[in-house]
């Protein structure tokens, strides 16, 4: 076996979930993610942590999904008591076609979301982690060779997360201190308050409530957003394209937008309900493992020099204890990326923080 | 897909496991069965059943085990909470290598099977029904092409059930009626009292109290065996091939035995428990779609003008209700069988049932 895949598992079980002897795991796998899942098993042993294995093939789902009548039962018990059970979760991504859900009716797919709440909600409760491992489908997705893909996952994935978690609480404590973020770049001019909310430092572990392998961004709730943006990254919206996304602010909220494909994928996603015209997350990516934009949101939003801003639903842990309450409520949360590697700034009270893909702690920063 | 595998599927879910509108089923997938994970998921899908599906691959159990201490948990409660809510549990077995467990230390492999008993329990108190999807690797174990294979898996899977089963009912109702089984071939002449017992006819389905597909076969739990008999029918013990066994009863228990090949393989398991010494089941192979021997138990034995012994473990199912305590206790259950095709009879209460493979009720059948 590639010692790079015994490497991801130990990162994912220690670092990531920190699995203790006696812990319930649960794994999950993708169809092309086996050979992860014989190493996060063979770790899972070696701590004589307890396993159930899932099998989270897209193929079995879409011919369930699509048989079904739409009709779902409620949170059927014996799933939720799995991982009411559980204390951790652990989610191999990997599949062998990514657009295998493309002939799922939306309808299905919603209907099931919706009746499957208090599972995800119990999942949620526990220690879980997302991972991926590199398939040919997901290089394919990518644009990139197989084996470019490989490098440019365990690149991402194998850091040295301590030293990226020390760096990461540099940022949030300027966030944590500061209550005005100011965005500047071409077609961007934008503020937000930070005030009264708390940033995470996204360090990919449950100690740093930070939920995927890899991550490597601080993000926070911003709220009375003013101002332009414009989004350079390609993304993918409900399997659409959508590129050069330009959204105007008045009072918190959306009240302009434009993109150069699938507008209306946007249209959807603002119309959804109150919440999906305001900010939900701004985060700043520090991975700088990742090297370039893959069209997948797991890595494209943690990249090094980007920052994301999402529209609809909010962290909670972004809100401090007693204010929970607060936070942006919406159906939706979808990011969009924007490149601070050049020509731009981002401001903290005034003062310059990134400047042309450069924090101000680092060497050749100038303010 | 191919069709077989969709009459595969149905099969299963329709007559095997009489699935029904909102049933929570529990689908463990073995690593080669991806295929038929699919078909079966869309059966289920059709009738509104829920769906949790777990990963039965054999490379991630090794690795799990070999890593573990051995020291398991008993039964964690978030696997024996999903067995105990599920109202079916459906194992698609088909490994990509039948002997993966070969380097599982026996030691630790027995203690994870003592510590999970609540869980195993759990389990057979659904409605679970074991098949297999034909691969390479069982074709491979039973010495046939793939495309050989396949034809031979159907060939047993795709029965008219109904029509099996009436006539298996026959069968049933001889050994309900009767007192004493009779044996006789070369080397054999083996008496045994069925007396107080009810026979079961395994008509591969839940209704019928029988969780294997294939199946066809009838079987009960004799005692006070007495006499000789002799297993031409090769078969494999903890990994080891064993061939021409030959053992002598008095009193209900083994006396001696002899074989060809890894007598030592007979004497562990005889040694096992004071319940291995007595038998624990005689059943009488009647599926005559399953027409050779391939090495795999589930098909060897349900095998037409075959009989099978076990020594060890009784099925409480054929206990009449308040004498289930009564059924031979042991911590092992191991088939062995002998071919009646050929020079042989089978007698209940000194009547000619079976000779030379034919039943009384068949065409041709010399008494």
């Amino acid at each position: 076996m590639d010692e790079r895949i015994r490497e991801h598992a130990r990162t994912l079980v220690d670092w990531s979930a920190r699995i203790e002897a006696g812990d319930d795991v649960v794994l999950s796998v993708a169809e092309g993610a086996h050979e992860l899942a014989v190493a996060v098993a063979e770790e899972l042993g070696v701590r004589d942590a307890n396993l159930v294995t899932l099998y989270g093939s897209s193929e079995v789902d879409r011919a369930y999904t699509r048989a079904h009548s739409g009709e779902f039962d409620e949170d059927p018990e014996y799933e939720r008591a799995l991982y009411e059970h559980a204390d951790a979760v652990l989610r191999l991504g990997g599949g062998r076609n990514t657009t295998e859900g493309a002939d799922v009716p939306a309808e299905k797919r919603q209907a099931k979301g919706r009746a499957r709440q208090g599972i995800r909600e119990a999942r949620m409760d526990t220690d879980w982690v997302s991972t991926v491992h590199p398939t040919r489908a997901l290089a394919q997705q990518a644009g990139m060779s197989y084996a470019e893909y490989q490098e440019f996952v365990y690149d991402a994935v194998l850091r040295d997360w301590e030293e990226l978690a020390d760096e990461m609480a540099t940022m949030k404590e300027l966030l944590d201190e500061g209550s005005e973020v100011r965005i500047v770049k071409e077609d961007t001019d934008l503020t937000m308050s930070i005030e009264g909310r708390t940033a995470v430092n996204s360090a990919a572990s449950v100690a740093y409530d930070s939920h995927n392998l890899p991550s490597g961004e601080v993000f926070t709730a911003p709220h009375a957003t003013e101002g332009e943006v414009f989004f350079d990254v390609p993304m993918t919206i409900n399997s659409q394209r959508v590129r050069n996304v330009h959204l105007t602010f008045e009072d918190g909220e959306v009240v302009d937008f434009a993109a150069e494909q699938n507008e209306d994928a946007i249209a959807e996603v603002l119309d959804t309900d109150e919440g999906a015209r305001r900010l939900g997350e701004l985060g700043i990516g520090m991975n700088r493992g990742i090297d370039r934009f893959t069209d997948s949101i797991l890595f494209d939003e943690k990249m090094g020099d980007t920052v994301h801003l999402a529209v609809g639903r909010a962290y909670e842990s972004n809100f401090p204890e007693g204010s929970e309450g607060e936070a942006n409520d919406s159906a939706v949360h979808v990011d969009m990326i924007t490149d601070m590697s050049e020509d731009s700034r981002m401001e903290i009270d005034g003062e310059v923080v990134q400047r042309n893909g450069t924090f101000r702690w680092e060497d050749g920063f100038e303010g």
